[in-house]
């Protein structure tokens, strides 16, 4: 399994980060790097980081990194690479105005040259009615997007229900 | 199949409740308990609750219960019980703000003693935009965390698209 | 697999239109029927039908009609027709406060006489917190049984995840 790019996909507080950490944590034995993309710009958003921080391993390595992930990847000293979650990274570069989509293939290209192992949490947003606001809307497109992108390169998809992991790929 | 604990989720309007009627008409062979959580607070929910009375068998014995589910597992009379829905006695209990998961974990201990087998009708609510409002965003996280808890102990969890029940554990 | 009928469904940004459109392709071999319900009321909009549009055969017959699929089915050149989506025509259909329940009872009835091969595109709407406003609501409730009927006639149906297919019936 080493090399091999996973993508665990799901709704919110469907236990993706936990059965991630787990699958990331056996697949390397030893540390893994993690890349945190969330910011905390509120009480609500530093709480989750807290609580998010706290069901790591202290051995692990934490790369903060809301926009350059590719970067972090490149950095991470640990052959597995876990990164939480791309769904905040689509959304913190929408916000600076970045392509989202040539950061995904910068990201796959990195990926590939890089012999690291590489877990991805993503959400699915796209399964309620269409968002009222413009913005919304752009932003579940770009998500779907980059996606069906990574899960169309990846080796492995899992989609969490309820906690319990569903292998579709 | 007796004494199981059986998750049934899906979205709204998925085909949950009719798939687990007839799961527990079959389980049963003869009537079943209903734990309803629904109240009928304006005429749009009166017109549900009203129109899934009638899609029940008149046998069965309904428990109308929106907050003390466990007291109903309790007094239910048949082996068979059958709540729906997990989704709305979640919200009832943040309504009179009560702790949700202690109520969760007390449901899974009266059932473990009860010797009835308990099928649970709920919701996946996690699969769209991150919503607008603190409250909408508590309830996911609260109503996530139930379901991943149930899920976790449940012999069986289906998923309904569609009305298509998949089978995920 | 001739005279079958196919759900695809899934949320916004899935990838359930292209894989639809390649599974229509290689049912037919030549040439396939399209049935777009979708309007061009706004920029937005015009967009999207655009990029759809560029995005199929130029061989393929298309048929707009935003209302009355059944008659476009019955017109349908090819032997293979892909209805683009079930979702907007359930929209466009309760703009005109037409009942939608009975159209869809109609397509299948003219599906099951025309002996065509129809792919119905739609998606998943009930996933996400409950919205807001009645409308909504009562889309959602009518989109929901509407694909819960062509689901329960279809032979196969198909959730694409991120742009996975997953055989659900």
């Amino acid at each position: 399994m080493s090399k091999s790019l996973i993508l665990v996909t799901g709704g919110a507080r469907a236990g993706k980060s936990a059965f991630a950490q787990e699958w990331a944590q056996a697949l390397a034995g030893a540390a893994v790097s993690f890349i945190a993309t969330a910011e905390a710009l509120d009480e609500e958003m530093r709480n989750r980081i807290l609580r998010h921080r706290r069901e790591r391993p202290a051995s692990w390595e934490t790369l903060e990194q809301p926009l350059k992930v590719s970067t972090a990847l490149q950095q991470a000293r640990h052959p597995v690479v876990l990164l939480d979650c791309l769904t905040l990274w689509v959304s913190n570069l929408m916000q600076v105005e970045k392509e989202v989509l040539p950061e995904i293939e910068n990201l796959l290209a990195v990926r590939a040259e890089s012999n690291k192992t590489l877990l991805v949490v993503t959400n699915e947003v796209g399964l309620g009615i269409v968002p009222d606001n413009a913005l919304a809307r752009q932003y579940r497109d770009l998500l779907g997007a980059a996606n069906r992108r990574i899960a169309e390169e990846a080796d492995v998809v899992y989609l969490l229900i309820s906690g319990v992991p569903v292998k579709i790929k």
